[in-house]
């Protein structure tokens, strides 16, 4: 018999980002995305969508240059906290505890193979809303915000990586996360990976850096859950001057309807406008994509091809090396 | 420190309708809700929606009235199957081991308190779409149908019980489901509640019964995702002459945009035509509905109350008693 | 050969509505549905959606009770101008000129038989948009607004009335307006009526004033275009504490997906949240609904009935006269 | 005081598109936009969408290449037409009258300036729905098809010219169209112009051919009204492996939320789905895209911008002769 799956991490709880420009970035994710400032401390913002049920989803600091701070997973259990820092310092990638955070308790920082800067933690703090944003609709923490068109929750974060496989690897063993799809090259090395430990398609994806740079970002992800909301909010986006890089497509991996926007850091934000599908199969098997079909996995209803810099552009950002003549 | 969480059951696998109009019902679900017929076997049909990845979602058996013959839950891998039939068997709700059937393997089956027929089991068949419906969409099992507005996946079950709690505290015990919703009388008995144990708001919920009868169905639920959907289903529904229970409304409980129908065979059926809201939470505190905020838990944008068959008519019918004079 | 048809009259130009209560009631349009205030003159404000062309489609001004001021239409030409304020002098229904109003030239005042106050006119004034609301879609007026959901323009007017018929007449033979759609009594008279003058299905409505009264007003519409915008302000109103009179639903006379709620002063007002049908035959010949399709004709999709006071209520409000017993 | 408009053509009334392979292009508009065949008469199918009330909307005829036949509009009046005639003939575009065609009466047939073949015409046969079509839905001339994702109406068409404000002058001066927007060159010439006589923004667009060429077509397009079903034939298009050219997209330009896909004949369909915008002001300025601007009229919400096919394909078919080095 097989050894059975780990059900040790329970989803994505925080992402903290680095943002040049503190101000700018925090009206654009109030004004535009909706969110609501939860508290400010040193050089840090903490945000939340009106359907997050703890006290923050975003962490927004000031800092040079744009870039991922660190990403914080919740376990499902204290005695899974446990297992889970045993596993990571075996492994050999831990960084060491903290004592908490504006939010949450004591947390055990790591990084992935890449560097990116990771934590786990248990013990949380629940949003109340005060009496003016409450509401008679008892599953939401509040109401919905009156301005912008107001995201109703995180939903993924997607990291780029030098060496892809590595870091695939280490969210399967040490933190139990399952492959949902990948894209494969010719000597099926992963080009990018999608994984989960929720019955979402990700909640992290993986992508090889084009530029071959270590522990980038991507982009972070927020939820609509309807497709009209990407029309909605690009309008707002577009009349405010905003840069729209990719206008709503619909993937083919994870069957997303989405768009992507710079807020004005720079960091890279995904709008997630529909449901998705869901994975309920215990057993999975994971989706391969290779060769032809991934131009598909990319943008299912066809089209023009994503612009250059949706495959190179990350945060920090670095620029690409001009080819030399030799 | 805390017991933690029973991680054993994945899913809702499948469900057994009785119909006394066979063919009605098939022609129902395939050429309105776009589902397609996966094998006959005796008095029953297998069906499935173009996103189940199983062999079949949906067994409907010719039968003297309508009803639930059972359903089926898949459990999260071999090991969790062998521990929850131990557990039931303590608890005294066994029935005993079946073979297995058109599309799974052993299953063990089982009584709800009130009678409901359950099964659980781990080996399952997936779907292998024939040549002319295999997908470019490789996390797709077949092409979306081009017939009727075609549902994407099976989603929940409906129970009515002549005892609530009894049965909403058998699946938290016996299989570790957890109460997502519940809606309380003024002695905080549960007049319904809302299980899963995906990150669904349910995949089971279960209601008192208003008749007093035992182990009835309410309904049985198959998704969208999205709303435009409802709207699409409700012409083609009301055009080709079927009863729209409700016609698309917004539930505050599991926040779902949803429509109810009745198949020919007299079985309600749920249409899910949105994302809902989905629980990552491992923690989630149950939401309570009582008195006054139990009218915005079932018609959240408010309007004319469901009609009274909602709250009373189920599956087997049975008819109310008229009240006597003494 | 047939007389030609009349192209005399454009379009509904705008409403005036009273509300006792002028500062909730701007506060609404406000914040709710994403209008700006325009200008205020006197016990007036000035209103409009951001994709109406002139300086105001909707004014509101104070009064001790809710109902209707005025509605305007504006003409296709000067010359038609003339013709309609000759033929309406000719008719007997004249009030005779203004010299102009806040956002348009002067204006021909009549009565509907019923006794509605009504204007023409051909002059008018364009909304300019200051700096920081112009877009670069030109054929936009202004930025879509960051503020509540915004309705994008003026729809149609829905008016009680006495005497059905007369009114429908006087709208054909003083103006060109032609009868869509009507709901006919078993005498064939009309119990309600929808005309347009232009490719809408209704540009004004009346409707049989349950309790006899005179010149009531049942509701004035403001248009989405986008079902998904219905749940969207359906969500701001239940959580702000408005009524919601009726939740979404399709009719089937016009085909809308709609809604109604009272504004603070008491007028309803209905949210158009489709596209609807359009008519383009210039021959159409009236759809009559009568007996049994009349339900259909109101909820298409079933479900329970409208609440009676949709077929009671209007503004100025009236109490309905008790049964008396001789 | 200026000329009044002219108000002799009611719409837009059919389309004949040629194809190579006549059956496989009924069967697209058939099978995947769920059209119905009406008739069929020597080398022609006559089809019409569920809710076209004419008898047809679309014939397709076979022919060795794709283009354009002839296309068609109605007149509000017999007056009308008789006036429209009068008028081609004295600008000596005439072709003379023929005595009618199945679906229709005497038809007026001319050229545009470009050699686009057109035709006016008053009466008008009615599809009457056979018993197993009528619908309760009165204002809908049979139910909607379970077949495809239907399409409800034709919108408009889209034409190349060798001359392009040769033929908007031709159809503002013939036939009273207004020019709702325009694009223009440094020059102030019409790169391409969007006219109506509806309320639409348009009923016939025309757009300079890139190739020099005279008399093609760029495209056809129906009308769906909502957005998800361009999600949602998208599905059924990439599935049964058609060419879409265009994924869902929205234009600056109408506001259309449209895609467009290649009819397995060649020629170019539109499908629009959502509302767009309607044009209710009777002294419309013609909205004027220059420059920088026209990007967006294109691509309202930014990204990759179209093929270039888009700009250079019409049919029949023509090759772009390549650049010479002399």
């Amino acid at each position: 018999m097989e050894k059975e799956p780990i059900f040790d991490i329970a989803h994505l709880a925080h992402i903290e980002i680095y943002s040049p420009k503190l101000e700018e970035t925090v009206t654009f994710f109030k004004d535009i995305l909706g969110m609501d400032e939860a508290e400010r401390q040193g050089k840090s913002v903490y945000m939340r969508a009106y359907e997050d049920h703890y006290h923050n989803t975003l962490v927004i600091t000031e800092n040079h240059e744009a870039g991922l701070g660190h990403f914080s997973l919740r376990t499902t259990s204290p005695q899974a906290l446990e297992r889970r820092v045993a596993e990571i310092e075996k492994m050999g990638y831990g960084i060491g505890w903290i004592e908490g955070d504006i939010g949450h308790g004591p947390a055990y920082q790591f990084n992935s193979p890449d560097g990116h800067k990771m934590e786990i933690f248990w013990e949380v703090d629940y949003f109340q809303a005060p009496e003016e944003q409450k509401t008679a609709l008892l599953n939401r923490p509040q109401r919905r915000p009156n301005r912008g068109v107001p995201v109703r929750r995180l939903d993924h974060i997607n990291l780029l990586a030098k060496e892809t496989n590595e870091n695939v690897e280490f969210l399967e063993e040490a933190l139990g996360f399952k492959v949902r799809e990948r894209i494969l090259d010719d000597d099926d090395k992963d080009i990018a990976a999608w994984l989960s430990v929720t019955n979402l398609a990700h909640d992290i994806a993986i992508m090889g850096d084009a530029l071959g740079e270590e522990a980038r970002l991507h982009h972070i992800c927020y939820w609509y859950g309807y497709p009209q909301h990407l029309t909605d909010v690009a309008e707002l986006l577009v009349e405010a001057g905003h840069e729209i890089e990719v206008a709503p497509i619909k993937h083919g991996i994870s069957q997303a309807q989405c768009m992507y926007v710079y807020e004005p850091g720079g960091n890279r934000v995904e709008l997630f406008g529909d449901s998705g599908y869901l994975i309920f199969d215990p057993d999975w098997k994971t989706v391969e994509w290779k060769g032809e079909d991934a131009a598909q996995a990319i943008l299912w209803h066809g089209g023009s091809n994503l612009p250059a810099d949706f495959f190179e552009y990350g945060t920090p950002v670095r620029v690409k090396e001009p080819v030399k003549n030799s």
